[in-house]
């Protein structure tokens, strides 16, 4: 054999793909806002309160005592049937619940390993380069970033504080393999979707052949009164929804769930077994056997009220450190009231720019994510998300404190 | 809004990369195999036997009392630090005893979701549509079905007993973005690679600039002596180093790990990151807790020992039912004689077809998987592939002997 010998040079080429590929912005922030002592209104963490240990400590005993071989062995990629029939079912009531008939077979529902799984199955068997792809403006992050490897044409919808404009919609809607929305509590605004804009938005989908992603990771985290019915459960067929098990039970054991037309579930379940074969067996039975005897009726309501009790205490902390928010918006922090989730939305007096802030802010001891990541264009650079479920209602009131502090002086300077 | 009314059609458009997944031909064979009282040969599963399930009750109760709030929580995206020092370690010591000087910094570890995620995340990252993309032939379904939807042109490389055949890698080298290759114990053929032709190979990839990808699940399971040092641990820079957990402790967690070069590794965390955000952190304390005071140092040996006794007597049931394979190979069943693994492969007297035969098999009781579909060209279809790991010495002995009756009166037919 003859072989050249430069045994030193690079041997690896990355696929054009990687070059689209970008640390996330966000988390290359959060690296600032991790030192010890700083109050972080940034993550999206679910506060550790809400876990439920004790239930997990049960379910695993049970598991491991009852059924170790199936649990520790391979399983089939759509994921463990109890569970899948159990999520078919809280489907089907919380629509019903909601004044919506969906009928969902298990056969349509597939456990991913998050929900951010899904999100990466659906861009591999919907997305071809340069494919049109519609998204709220600003959307999730992540779904960006699952979304851009495919290469798509990632289009941002305007939206409006109850959800998004149709009109912009329809306008950009020619060819567009999808349109990704979070209709209830959205990440990054905290804003949410009422049952008209989700009628409008369902029919103006349907009769222009734009299928939905619809994506509600937040949906059961209500304050006052739950959401309308979810966009798949109106028009199941030009639908696939995404939903997650992380906030109301934990995120570290990593589970979601996909409901997919008959059409797409045959390729997205070809997608998940080449990407994972399956989610974790052991962990689909801790979630199922949580879920036993109704716990989510009695657990979810905690974390309602806790979250429900820190939004107030940020409302309140906003209120007395910006008193003139009403009176002269520009000159002042401005924000808005969202009826549930994890986020609320907020914006920069005139002239400032939630970026540049953010390193004053952090030497004062607090953290926020600006918001002009989540935007595909240009975005509006005063936006900032304050994440109200991680911190206590004390640091809660420090930290807005910490906040207005900050932009005061830096509005002066 | 103007809104044109056809919502009966179908609104879906797939990517182009769809039409190329397809469902697993073995798990579609699989399903016929799945028959109450067949003794299968067919599946790739751990004998749950060895899984240590009292080391998982443990870990399960120690990580929830110590630990619960960070392993319920989110993560980062490359791994448990612990696990990931630990698996470092792990691989230097290996390679060591190997006669091997391989320096891993645990910084270029990364957990992933069993150690498929890692083929999909390489995938990702590496392949663009029409790349050159070499693999073994045969070789592991779940690889080929991970790099399809990126649309490489993959391009067989004959092997030997041995390994693989040089000239035939170099012939077929040039512009390929990898190499996928199983050194150790191959799915489907068992085959494992000597010192003398991995030295070979790693001076040729190295010499023609075609990194590796080394893909190790089964290394752990030798019967009679460990295996020479692997791949990686001869050309860091110029492999990336696959491994799993799934063999050693239980595939059901769904935990392996990726060892990059520095120039790879940011993108391939960042193609994980939009995948499933970060693999599961309770089930990466568990193995961490598990793994203590070195735990697979004792737990690994009873597996070797339980497979290499089933594996004899897989050897032994051949040797008796198939008495001529050594004098007259034509007429008889032939099969090789892995070293360690899970696997052993066969060939039918001339004239047979293994993909033909195998309902004939389930008719008898028996299920094996045929060996054609393995390769990515025209594979020989006399060979198949037996898993002598899930079923017992007893169920063993009356497999061969059903496999044997069922040759006998096809070839009589």
């Amino acid at each position: 054999m003859n072989m050249p010998s430069n045994p030193s040079r690079n041997p690896w080429t990355l696929a054009a793909r990687a070059a689209k590929m970008n640390p996330s912005v966000i988390r290359e922030l959060l690296k600032l806002t991790e030192q010890p002592g700083i109050i972080s209104f940034a993550g999206g963490l679910p506060s550790s309160k809400t876990f439920p240990v004790a239930e997990f400590q049960a379910a695993c005993a049970k598991v491991l005592r009852d059924d170790a071989a199936a649990a520790l062995q391979y399983a089939a990629s759509e994921g463990y049937a109890p569970l899948r029939a159990l999520v078919a079912q809280q489907l089907q009531e919380q629509s019903r619940a909601a004044g919506q008939i969906w009928e969902v077979d298990p056969a349509q529902i597939m456990i991913t390993t998050g929900s951010q799984q899904g999100l990466d199955l659906v861009a591999k068997v919907l997305i071809d380069p340069g494919s049109r792809v519609l998204v709220e403006s600003p959307t999730y992050l992540g779904a960006t970033m699952a979304f851009t490897p495919m290469e798509p044409d990632l289009v941002g919808v305007a939206g409006n504080d109850h959800g998004l404009d149709l009109d912009d919609f329809q306008a950009k809607s020619k060819g567009a393999r999808f349109l990704y929305v979070l209709p209830n509590f959205q990440n990054p605004t905290g804003r949410s979707m009422g049952e008209a804009g989700r009628a409008a938005l369902s029919a103006s989908a349907a009769a222009l052949g734009v299928p939905l992603l619809e994506d509600n990771p937040y949906g059961d985290l209500w304050f006052d009164q739950a959401p309308p019915a979810c966009l798949t459960a109106r028009n199941p067929d030009g639908g696939i929804y995404l939903g997650s098990f992380s906030k109301v039970l934990a995120p570290g054991l990593r589970l979601g769930f996909v409901v997919a037309p008959k059409t797409v579930f045959p390729k997205l379940l070809q997608a998940k077994q080449a990407a994972d074969l399956h989610s974790p067996g052991f962990n689909q039975r801790l979630i199922y056997e949580v879920m036993q005897n109704g716990f989510l009726d009695r657990h979810v309501p905690t974390i309602r009220s806790l979250y429900k009790a820190q939004r107030d205490a940020m409302l309140l902390a906003l209120d007395t450190h910006f008193p003139s928010a009403q009176t002269d918006p520009e000159a002042s922090l401005t924000w808005n009231t969202p009826a549930g989730g994890m986020f609320l939305w907020a914006r920069l007096p005139a002239a400032m720019d939630a970026t540049a802030l953010l390193p004053h802010a952090v030497a004062k001891g607090v953290a926020f994510v600006p918001g002009a990541p989540f935007f595909t264009a240009q975005g509006d650079p005063r936006s900032l998300r304050l994440s109200f479920v991680t911190s206590s209602v004390e640091d809660i009131h420090r930290g807005v404190a910490a906040l207005a502090a900050c932009i005061q002086e830096q509005r002066n300077k």
